[in-house]
């Protein structure tokens, strides 16, 4: 995996390159669905925020984040582990000299992820809205964009030692995933969960008997045109890593389109039902996560399933993120106004673990595959988890992430703004939002 | 018609399906613009509705709807009637088994329907909108999707009866529609009319004299931007449908673009006109659905017509939509709150129509070609009209579509959804709504 | 500049049509920024404006407009002015006679403007919102896309004399705009700052005294939105220019989707940071304008800049727009509510000053290209303003474009369209708004 091969056809380039120009409609998508899942009074500044972490994700990326990421075949730092080779980040020089911005894969991931690194700076912000200071934003968005996805990037998608799984530990393929179920979302949803943990719950999210309060987000319209315009974006996605990632011919892209939408339209369904199950009542929200949650699911091998495959990953991904909501916000005292972590760490590591099972379209039906995916999967919960939390605790400790409680009172946007999202329209008082 | 050629080329397979990559942006679009319509009460089940119905449209469309619809020149049962044959449904396996999902024109169509389809499928629920359950939406998208649709579908695209026109009846090059003017959107409309009939009227739409009521939408701004947005997904779905069903090569679509967009524009300024003229003030929501009409009517010939045809048609298509709303309201009792019947059936029926006349720029100048026109439409509102209407009504009886009086009352989203759209912000009370 | 090569190979034909297809994004994006800037009682209004201005501009341009702007080669009328060719407008038959539309670079400029004419005829109504009639802003929409535009988009992209400024003068290869950063922003920008000249400030803008009061935008969420949605569709605007106007080969690409991004990211960044300079608080309107201001000056010569140039300029656009909103609005009575002036003409006319110094990456190393760009910008201050601001005075004396005061103070919506956007929202009232 992560191989692509050094030269692909002129359609193909074209194909890539117009595939990747859709991708900011899922970055714009994930913003607007953010903001409706938020409070009416943070809500310039939930937008406001977005727009930097799309800024700074792309700035750092470009300017150091691919230095350490690379792409297969580039030049790297490997260290012998055990008499093997394990090759753990690349020796690029920063911002992109060096490397011929010609429509090579290389130049192409390149868009690609200029892109993607939006996404996963995003899906933080999702998880930790309402609280969240917008200095420290972007301080742990640069962290994010400069280090971390680029370094677990360049093991998956940079010919790191997780691609190298099936050529030198006879894993499969190595460690698959074409459309960034990992790299873009476990790593942004693993990100956002040290979040909520950092800053700790929203006021009045849990009763002093520990109990969760729903505090439902102030625009379930922009929350479900979020997620349809996320789809937009996503048949992008998959179809540039199908192709950049998974070595995909032109021809292979029907099946991703299909893949994606029939994943996702399985998982919003079942979510709907389960949530039904439970509480009596459909939960457009939970719903919407369900959604999303199935286009990240499909996002790990979705140019090698089946049909069928991808319908019943999306079944699956629809009853975890559905449950995992309400047993993160539960057990964990996970405050996820977004449902980040449910829809994106959960449902991407489900979707990495079906791809060992479900994969074999491909080349991919090698035996070992699915332990490549749990190697990949205990590296981003074993080490990516407390890489991520470490270094913004730290950052946490140097500027304080949290805005304090009068400002979370008033509301981010008079706070931090002094101007709110919505000045001419009627607003309920405070205490009709958190009776 | 509807018989593309075995084999396009490597070119113009990857148009086609970046074109279709496109076609999410109407659906997106026509949901946006179907919530504005609506009421504030409703709006988060509006959106849930319209993300269920896509979701079930492609899932079922996918599971058995294709099997009937097949392509041309696959499988298919022939009835020999009055000595000719008359192929009237396709005979594929459930589950797109079979079908080589390889970028082939047949391949193609799938993916292009698996979004189309979805489009279909959320006409009749702009029609219905503040009144209809959520489990009968599903239902009755499930048998729209799996049966209604793709059996017209085949007769037009699949290589069916109407497609045949030409060749066994000499009727010009059979019944043409490229963009989906009758598959999509007249047997969509048709279906909407069916609905708001079995439905009936909201409450306080009609005064005890019968006088209609206006009910405003809520949110004018989402109106004109969905229609904005599907303007958008529709220059994807005119281009692909031009290359699959009408043989354009990728030259054609420039004119595909200007045509598509003139005859919208057309139209809107027409319908702006006409309700200034009628009502002394230019109507918003209706110059939206007049946008929308023209963008349909241009659906079944745009790459066959000179742009001063387009603009004439889109503006008759103005003229057309601005007073079926009103007539349709006034004669019919069609409490059609998204203007789906006018924009959607009277548009589509009208491009139908004047492709026939107009379409001289292809092959389709054959003697006899307007005829072929008149017995596709005459097979709409004569075979699929009843159909449709028929198969909900019987639905209906099984699951009774219609939210009780104290839900309708109440709010579809209170009453469905247990949570509003907009719980933050201040509604004024229904009195004011429907004084 | 404005020197399409006759012939160019079928991929970058498909690539450049693919890549206009994403432009509607970019209008309907300016369309929602310019909507959540005004006031909510002009709502409604500014979208069905935003609607009929993108009507009005692409067929009053595919009627008249192209004729005079034409595609470089076509016939001319050219003056001889001491003793060089003056090649002022083109001479090509209305309604597109004679073109034919079968993918040329000619008939691809066409399908480019068709949409592209649309976004500069947004300028001004930017500007103008809340309180421009709908008639005059037709009017005045069909003078801008029949003559304004297109007289200086042949000079530039037509093939006329600021294209030859190289082969004739000898200046550098003539003067460079390949995204449209003087045809299409800084064209519209100025007849924005006429609108705004000819219309005068808003009621309430201006204390007795002369200070500015701030009137905040209704929506600020759809601000943000709307600059991201363009985005997506600057990303096609500049590449589809990048290979019309610039010759840039598909590989360009990579750098156009690079530098227009950074560009913009890097200019909302310091808007954001001027704002907490100046005021203490970031201004999200004034990063949003950054933002559009960022993807306007990067239009002028996107494929030749290094990604490093497309920051700084972008850094010094970002000065530029927070600087100028504020200069404009206290000096010269600018009251522009939607920032046009500053994100349009300032930030374009700072662009096609720097492609002047940084353009180095193809063939405009040559000496003398600044004084290209400086002799294109003085053409737009020294004629295009005068003349657009000419032109619409006179229109004002026949058709006044102002609405009365009452009407004003009563809303666009409720005056013009007799329905509000929002008529179950409930509103502060306006002594809070003009507070």
């Amino acid at each position: 995996m992560g191989q692509p091969s050094p030269w692909i056809s002129e359609i193909t380039t074209a194909l890539c390159l117009v595939s990747i120009l859709l991708v900011p409609l899922a970055v714009v998508g994930l913003a607007v669905l953010t903001n409706g899942l938020g409070k009416s009074r943070s809500a310039a500044h939930a937008m406001l925020a977005s727009m930097c972490v799309i800024a700074v994700a792309a700035l750092v990326y470009i300017a150091v984040g691919f230095s350490w990421e690379g792409f297969a075949g580039c030049g790297s730092h490997v260290v012998t582990v055990g008499g093997k080779p394990w090759d753990w980040i690349a020796r690029q020089p920063f911002f992109l000299r060096g490397l011929e911005l010609n429509g090579s894969p290389a130049s192409l991931s390149v868009v690609l992820q200029l892109f993607a690194v939006g996404i996963t700076a995003m899906i933080p912000l999702n998880a930790a809205a309402d609280r969240w200071r917008l200095g420290p934003i972007c301080a742990s968005t640069a962290v994010l964009a400069g280090w971390t996805y680029p370094l677990f990037a360049h093991w998956v998608w940079g010919g790191g030692w997780l691609a190298q799984l099936g050529t030198i530990y006879g894993l499969g393929s190595g460690f698959l995933d074409t459309g960034g179920a990992s790299t873009i979302h476990v790593v942004g949803g693993l990100t956002a969960l040290s979040m909520v943990w950092i800053l700790g719950p929203r006021e009045g999210k849990y009763t002093p008997e520990g109990m969760p309060v729903g505090i439902p987000g102030h625009n379930l319209v922009n929350v479900v045109f979020g997620c349809l315009l996320a789809w937009a974006g996503w048949l992008g996605l998959n179809s540039a890593g199908a192709m950049l990632f998974g070595g995909a011919p032109p021809s292979g892209l029907v099946l991703v389109e299909i893949n994606t939408t029939l994943c996702a339209a399985a998982s919003a369904l079942v979510a709907v039902v389960v949530t039904r199950l439970r509480f009596g009542r459909p939960d457009a929200s939970i719903a919407g996560n369900g959604w999303v949650g199935g286009l990240v699911a499909s996002s790990a091998a979705t140019a090698m399933l089946r049909p069928a495959a991808a319908i019943l990953i999306g079944l699956i991904t629809g009853v975890l993120v559905a449950l995992s909501v309400e047993w993160l916000e539960l057990w964990l005292r996970v405050d996820d106004p977004g449902g980040a972590v449910s829809a994106h760490a959960v449902a991407g590591l489900w979707g990495l673990f079906a791809a060992g099972i479900f994969a074999g379209m491909g080349s991919h039906t090698a035996p070992g595959q699915w332990l490549a995916q749990l190697v990949g999967i205990a590296t981003l919960i074993g080490f990516v988890l407390p890489l991520t939390y470490g270094l913004n605790w730290v950052l946490n400790r140097v500027l304080p992430y949290r805005v304090e409680s009068d400002g979370e009172h008033q509301g981010m946007d008079l706070h931090e703004l002094g101007a709110g999202a919505y000045p001419e329209f009627m607003i309920h008082s405070d205490d009709f939002i958190q009776r």
